[in-house]
């Protein structure tokens, strides 16, 4: 039992997702940030906002930029958010007059909630992959066996003969609503986050607009308005999350069922036991309980940030923050797992 | 400190909502699922899989039908579902040949679910007209007070100053999106449940589709194939309301905020305290923040009633029947309580 | 689906407990609320804050007092508490100079949480009887079947046998745990509160103590200085209801396992289905995981809670009325299912 | 927004505790193990169960024992449990006969339940240590300030003024409180787990209570009987520690709010904003209410774990391995905290 199960020496094995680990890592952060900041750059010197030449300084020198990350740690411990500190440190490395013009009229929430809109998307993108490897999987097991008789149970106690393709269907439709859903979110659900001090873009004027109309594009995000303290998309997203996980639960808890019960059901590879070497147990399908649960704990929490106080709150911003990645890399584990899951299903079927 | 604050003598005045309780009362549950038997034994008339004339008696006799309460409880105590029990009573009422032709093929969840999503449909047309005052409320807000300055405050500190528009952007822009998600799945998201014992319509034979198509046509919902052990779509209405009361949590929050710094707000009757008569609460405001978190922990239960095994679960199902009503009218009751609360507002702004 | 399963008309019989709802009806509220305003007057009396006369005019009146109940409600829509209008009616029904000294000192948290906590200890001793009821059922069933060998499982698989007492023991150990910590929070951790508007009782000077220890004394609780933003004690009642159905939601998992594995139990009088007449469904134990499930979630909103802010909070504070009086019930019909599900057991072992 | 915020590397300046994260590292957690090993080894030489040379010789190579932690990754995710590998790792680094006496009558839980009860002992004793430093504080800020007067607010209004001991009084009197439970399930709360394949002790005859008792003492942990599937005492110290952080978040709450109102307070080292240089941030009282939100989160899942099924749970234990190592890492971050931010009160009271 440790922290961090999802990096972890050992348990990561269970847990963990190393491809969507990858996105909510520090460093995945720090370089969305620096996207982030040159493409305002960029959009700023388009609409003339900023110096072509400033943008050109200040996109040349982040692209290589490495930052101090213990004295990010220790800025972030006092202000509660990385990009005082960062900016900071920024600045520091462009120089001279275009170092000003680095992320003028932004804000702490643009730079990190467009740095979290990049990342859910990728992290959107690859969860409709896998997805759609289990759809595939969950095909192909059909093919095998689906024309064979499985017992139907309802409250627990066996009920009348269904036949496995039966049984598939209620593991595999909800993962095509799933995939329908991720492709809606993907298409215009992710916006940039771009509102300046207060939300009100009070320092570019007129050009406030056409600069967030700039940078949504450059970043492949869509435009809307400032939405900071507006958290329904994000929780929305976090829901969808605990949905896969829940469905992939549901199947995990339908085979670890059927292996205790035993006749219908033929698994390789399950996990041994150290008292016990005789056993194979059903390792994968009861992750897939744990994962779903996992998120439905979870998904309570972002919920609650949604009473985010007036223009930006410290405390219901950071809360996102310690349970939504934990719930993209559980959502990961969960289609990683399931996947292998039904790869080891050998026989299924009366 | 009461149970049942939905309809407590004297806290369902803050907590309850008598639109949005009424769709969730024995009354209407027994009233929807009656609707459900009619309507499936018109559709299998018209299928040719019972006659016209059992049809014709079942409805007849239904349609006046009041059962036994005392025998439905002491039953479903018994049987963990009222349906056996309640089609007992249809059917002795009914009598004769036509009482074997109620309830053909299909079984407890095809009736109960059914009967959920006839009134989920109802709770969501509600909700949105109720959304829609609140947006035109706000709107009225915003012509009185729009262009007033308002300080901004981010990590509850005075920022820089914003309009009192930019304020009620961020209070009504969620609810426009929470508007079109209803109108989304008021359109094709509620979907008849009927599926027989195990979900495969054995006794139906081909004429299962038929039936199924004629039946959702009757009322009103969509003719999906049979999804109880798939929990998703009940899911998402529940995160859906758990987001309005989100949003509205946070408004009352913000208000709540306003009032206690106290110089840019003017709210009408308050609440009174019984040792300090000078005071006016802003209760509608914190009733709002309690709404929310009460939708926030709920919610949580709803996601791990997915993990629902086999056909059915008993213990999964159940779970939902415990959270999902009360989530309903918790949501109401925020829909009203906002409404409430934005008439309340006799001032805003500097 | 109905919204107040605890005095559903049907779905009662499942999830109510007809004991416990009593203590958290409104009008075994209003009555403990009353109980605690004629202590106070007679303890202020013992003290000679007020005139004798006083209090026993007070006591004379209240002991019938029957309030509006229509216009409590509509009071506290608007107040928050239904302290100021119950004390009102109470002081008309008194009248003259007698009316002036009830509630002297007093606000309305000390009223509702008293209240509270003189129903929460007869809720901790009705559940301790409970308790008692079934650790004397798990010792008839271990009399009886405790020597038969019975199949241990670990992750869902049969791992090596056990006897039908190691498994009782399981079910049997915490319970006696759980009526320790009864017994122990019933002896000493159940506190009057009183404290007066902003909880210094700042209008009785120097007898604020004395008074406070003569009405704990009338009430049967301990004398503790005020708690009303301290909400510890309240939250650690809640998770004890929440191990106590957690506990017994984990009988419910193993009896339902035991039964869809089938071998190894009978158990009579579970519940048909209206589909499949011949099955016996383990109803009893599905709902003890449906409601150790439903204490589980609703116990996070009771830690939730605890961020009570300032001298009192409305928000926090009016959600564990949303959520403790459902807790208690929940627990009380885990401990009722479970006895019940013990007496189901006709056989237990191989 | 990254994963792992406990020892990330910039967030973990916020929400992480290095104290608390060591005692849940997987090298804590195999050194935990392999002391339960040498012990056991010890305990079972001293009964005669095994060759004291043995016993001598597992202890001797297991001392300088360091696994290899990729081949225990990849057999954690095959086997759900790290115990097999490591075994077998301890086996092949004792070697001949003594090797076949390592780990003997123990199973995975017994090794893995009393490392995590080891580990949650140390975590008590520094948490009850961080308790006394905040106190200690709180006293301190008394004597500085105590006797000033503060504006009561009830319901998030003015209400009269009470003194700035009161309010310290609201926050000191839970953590008194919490040091007794931390001290009293010091005292004999924490259990050695040992049970064997199933919880019997099978392999051990009449020696197993006696290994027991010796084992428990050599581990300075009581030596109740096997517990594995009764998680009481572990998800009642997760509430312990939910309690610790919602009363250091009620806490937060309450500076956050003098310092939105800004008269009554004043603090040293808020932290800065990237667009508003003037701002002072109350980052760290914001920080104490997300960590109670979160911890009031997780809590939730801890008590659904309880549902664990038959002698042992693949799903419900992992759950717990996700919810509760993080959980102790957020109560010593909010310890930390809380004594950081009674730090910076410069000024308190009118």
């Amino acid at each position: 039992m440790s922290v961090n199960l999802f990096n972890h020496p050992f348990l990561s094995g269970l847990f963990g997702d190393d491809d969507l680990a990858a996105l909510f890592s520090a460093e995945a952060d720090i370089a969305a940030m620096v996207s982030f900041e040159i493409a305002l750059a960029k959009a700023q010197a388009g609409q003339g906002v900023i110096e072509e030449e400033d943008a050109h300084r200040i996109a040349a020198v982040l692209s290589g930029f490495k930052p101090d990350m213990d004295a990010l740690k220790r800025a972030t411990a006092r202000d509660g958010v990385v990009i005082p500190e960062l900016v900071k440190q920024m600045r520091q490395a462009i120089g001279g007059s275009a170092s000003e013009k680095l992320h003028f009229g932004a804000t702490s929430q643009d730079a990190i909630d467009t740095s979290l809109i990049l990342r859910l998307k990728a992290a959107a993108l690859l969860l409709d992959r896998r997805l759609e490897s289990c759809i595939a999987a969950f095909a192909k097991l059909d093919a095998s066996f689906g024309a064979k008789p499985l017992m139907g149970y309802t409250r627990m106690q066996p009920a009348i003969a269904i036949t496995v393709s039966d049984r598939i269907e209620a593991w595999r439709a909800p993962l095509e609503r799933y995939r329908t859903q991720l492709s809606n979110v993907v298409k215009d659900g992710f916006a940039v986050q771009f509102g300046g001090a207060a939300g009100t873009l009070e320092k570019l004027g007129d050009q406030g607009g056409a600069v967030r109309a700039a940078l949504a594009s450059a970043l492949g995000l869509s435009a809307a308005t400032q939405w900071h303290s507006q958290r329904d998309r994000i929780v929305e997203f976090a829901d969808l999350l605990s949905l896969i996980s829940g469905s992939l639960g549901k199947f995990g808890q339908d085979i670890a069922l059927l292996a205790e019960v035993g006749k219908e059901i033929q698994l390789s590879g399950g996990g041994g036991s150290s008292a016990m070497p005789h056993k194979q147990n059903p390792v994968a399908a009861e992750t897939l309980v744990t994962l779903a649960r996992f998120n439905a704990v979870q998904v309570s929490g972002m919920h609650h940030s949604m009473v985010h106080e007036q223009e930006r709150s410290g405390a219901a911003w950071a809360l996102e923050w310690m349970l939504l990645p934990q719930m993209a890399v559980a959502t990961g584990a969960a289609t990683r797992t399931a996947h292998h899951l039904i790869g080891q299903i050998v026989r299924l079927g009366g």
